[in-house]
């Protein structure tokens, strides 16, 4: 980022080091005064960037088509209104073809992917009865009897592993004002569960349960209760200590306390309530599923705008990221996953013992939460430094990536300032600041460990200087080269 | 507050100017360096005070006993364990005399009552059955036939006109290591209540609801889930938006998810427990009565230590303020209350409509909670100047009036700080910084308004003056005077 600086006049030469530190080592030794600068060439100077982001600067009709189309994107995401209007087998909701399972991130073959996710397609194959064991399931795998593909494509949304498999139910979210709807399934809890790649008789029973007394009761509910709000709750618990991505401890007890009502007048027996009180309230996490099929939608509505540079959807599968820019439509950027090296461990592992970075749930930062709201998260603070400070600092940062703030997300320890809303890729491709998510990690081998830490992790830069290449050579900006790899949604 | 400040050697004149601003005029004027010190003499220059101050000073053995008592006081606090064991009617769990109705505050004779009490204790006598309208209640009280107690005497705590009468519920609280219990009644909700001096159909239905449907209900609920721990609580909704005086939206929730499913265990009906989560749905202060009984028992196993100069107890009953400190046993400081004129009216309401600052509930404040941990609460701080930066200020400025810090009480805000704990009076007398308590306020004449405002009210410092002379004569310190007013419970 390049900071002016203004020479004020004085008698003494003054001179602004915007370059190595060693730069100005002979003139401070003639005792010249020296300010260092903490300046970073554009695009770190890469040539074919500079050229793209040069083009654009000076071409008043592109800026201005631009700036049009990621005010459109703004005001779409602003409009949006997501509720839960339902919950429906993932079968009957994604029209999902036979033997299909759903996982998060961008496309994948069986044998590229990562561990947990592997071990949570094997495990939703037992699931569904199409196997009897492991060595069944991966039979129907090499034989190609099982579509592995993404959430993403219809619609959905899945943390973590992301497995959906069509007897699971989904809550079905409709974002009001657009008509669109987007598909999660309710989320496990710690432990032994699928999202976190482990699969075992608990795990079975625990689906089973979902299945048929958590879901039923959930959807009765709604009946009674009338769509939910999703953003209603989401606004409240920024109030109360989550930032909505990695906590949900205060949303979640907002949703107890506004269904749970609906869920007794609807006739659910005492003894099931009872245990789906205790099942939320022993998840902190349950209301994620609630609040990611809500910026699912949010952001897909405001998806292909051309000419927008607003980052619409950002996931990833243990193994590639994918990225999803509103002006480039279909067209994604795919590129590899980081390590988790922000990550903080639990006692006993390390980064070397981590699958990739892994889920759908990053979209939440293109929506103003997660990393984009983490100073309204405390309780994280040890994610970025350890301190409120570390959290609001970061949050300034974000500030100089993104066009806007969200209009209803506010962070209480800054004085109710907005979130950060709207990621524009020139931004981050000029000044190489990413955004980061809050998220966990998983481990990469043990099939009974699950989850070993929680942390940030960044976006790739090398993502969004594909994406402005490739908007670029939507816009037949010419370089020297454009190698990025674009690929593309059926 | 007594600033050091340290001139450093320089040519020319400099003068520190630690009068008025008029003092220092001239010497501006002879263009003679001045800095203004905010220096006020300790309390308030007045001779006696701080005779008793210097006497206390010059004191060793009486400063180590005072060291040692006031160390034992917040080892107490810190030790306590406050938990709700049962629910009983307050005639079984205070063993109330026929005819007799708590209030909050000091002991007040019916004609000097303000009248949201006044009105509360009509309702009350209804309420009992003991006359069948207001009217009959006016006589039953001019004939002397009611016997009015404050709760303090019963180690009981209402908040705002803080009634209880025999037939209600009443939180029954026990404090672990100490084994001494302090009770409360279920808070009644915002609107046409008794505890805002409001009286009418409403009222006796939803008193009527409480005695035969929440609080058996709650008993139940107790009974299979065994005592509910209250700062466990409390400690949670601190890191959730609550300072738990003024604000416990986020403890009431976490009450809800953690008690409701022993409430359906124990087979009170799914339409009871819906009615339930629905009033405790709409009553953010549902909480409020569980941590007050908390810090009732709390403070009270650390009351009678003598030379503890900590206060243990404040409550008011719009009328007159009660001071306890430790030290003073069973002798407590009674002075008038503060007017209101800090609070933030709802429109259309001034400090002319408010009846004077009452409730039990400023006890919260003498244990690090309320404004003692406002910087938690992010979403008052238009009690206090309107941003976080004023919250974390007062928090600052509090500190330099307590002893130590909770253990348990922490706030998000200011990077986990703890909260102010043992307020010294010792510091107020000579600092003439004082508590603010976080509160509401009520309509003094209607029959209908109920609460016309929020914010802080601060706690009269001649009480804290008061309460030394108390101490002071104790001591065998004389003085030219001690016309404290100094009372006596039986």
């Amino acid at each position: 980022m390049v900071t002016n600086k203004i020479i004020e006049s004085e008698d003494k030469l003054k001179v602004i080091n915007i370059g190595l530190d060693g730069f100005a080592k002979d003139m401070r030794q003639q005792d010249i005064s020296v300010v260092d600068v903490d300046w970073y060439p554009p695009a770190d100077g890469d040539p074919n960037l500079n050229e793209i982001l040069k083009t654009i600067n000076f071409d008043q009709d592109l800026l201005k088509r631009i700036k049009n189309a990621n005010k459109m994107v703004i005001e779409r995401v602003k409009n949006a209104n997501p509720q839960v209007v339902d919950i429906i087998s993932a079968e009957e909701a994604l029209e999902l073809p036979i033997h299909t399972i759903l996982h998060s991130g961008p496309p994948i073959e069986w044998d590229r992917m990562c561990g947990p996710q592997k071990r949570a397609v094997l495990g939703a194959i037992q699931f569904e009865g199409w196997a009897d064991d492991e060595d069944g399931a991966i039979k129907l795998l090499k034989k190609e009897k099982i579509t592995l593909l993404p959430c993403h494509q219809y619609d959905a949304v899945g943390p973590m592993t992301g497995i959906i498999s069509p007897s699971m139910p989904v809550l079905v979210t409709k974002n009001e004002p657009y008509g669109n709807y987007g598909f999660s399934t309710f989320n496990e809890g710690r432990g032994n569960t699928l999202w976190f790649g482990i699969y075992d008789m608990g795990t079975l029973d625990r689906l089973k349960w979902i299945r048929d007394t958590l879901g039923p009761a959930m959807k009765a509910a709604v009946k009674i209760h009338g769509p939910i709000n999703v953003f209603d709750i989401v606004e409240q618990g920024l109030q109360m200590g989550d930032e909505c991505h990695a906590r949900h401890a205060a949303s979640t007890a907002l949703l107890i306390k506004q269904l749970i009502p609906s869920m007794l007048d609807a006739g659910v027996s005492g003894k099931t309530v009872s245990s789906i009180i205790r099942f939320m309230n022993e998840n902190s996490h349950f209301f994620l599923n609630f609040t990611l099929s809500a910026v699912k939608v949010t952001m897909d509505s405001a998806h292909n705008i051309p000419f927008s540079t607003i980052v619409t959807g950002m996931s990833r599968n243990g193994v590639d990221f994918m990225l999803r820019v509103s002006g480039l439509g279909e067209n994604y950027i795919v590129g590899p996953v980081s390590s988790m090296d922000n990550a903080v461990y639990y006692t006993g592992f390390t980064v070397e013992d981590a699958a990739g970075d892994i889920g759908d749930s990053a979209i939440a930062e293109t929506c103003g939460l997660g990393g984009m709201a983490i100073a309204s998260a405390p309780s994280l603070a040890p994610f970025v430094g350890g301190s409120l400070s570390d959290e609001i600092e970061s949050i300034q940062k974000l500030n100089s990536i993104t066009l806007d703030t969200h209009n209803r997300f506010k962070m209480p320890a800054m004085d109710m300032e907005n979130t950060p809303l709207g990621i524009d890729i020139l931004r981050v491709v000029e000044t190489r600041t990413v955004p980061f998510i809050t998220t966990g990690v998983l481990h990469e081998t043990s099939p009974v460990v699950g989850q070993i830490g929680t942390g940030i992790s960044n976006v790739p830069v090398t993502l969004f200087d594909q994406a402005l290449m490739a908007l670029a050579k939507e816009w037949n900006i010419i370089t020297q080269s454009s190698d990025s790899e674009i690929h593309h949604s059926n």
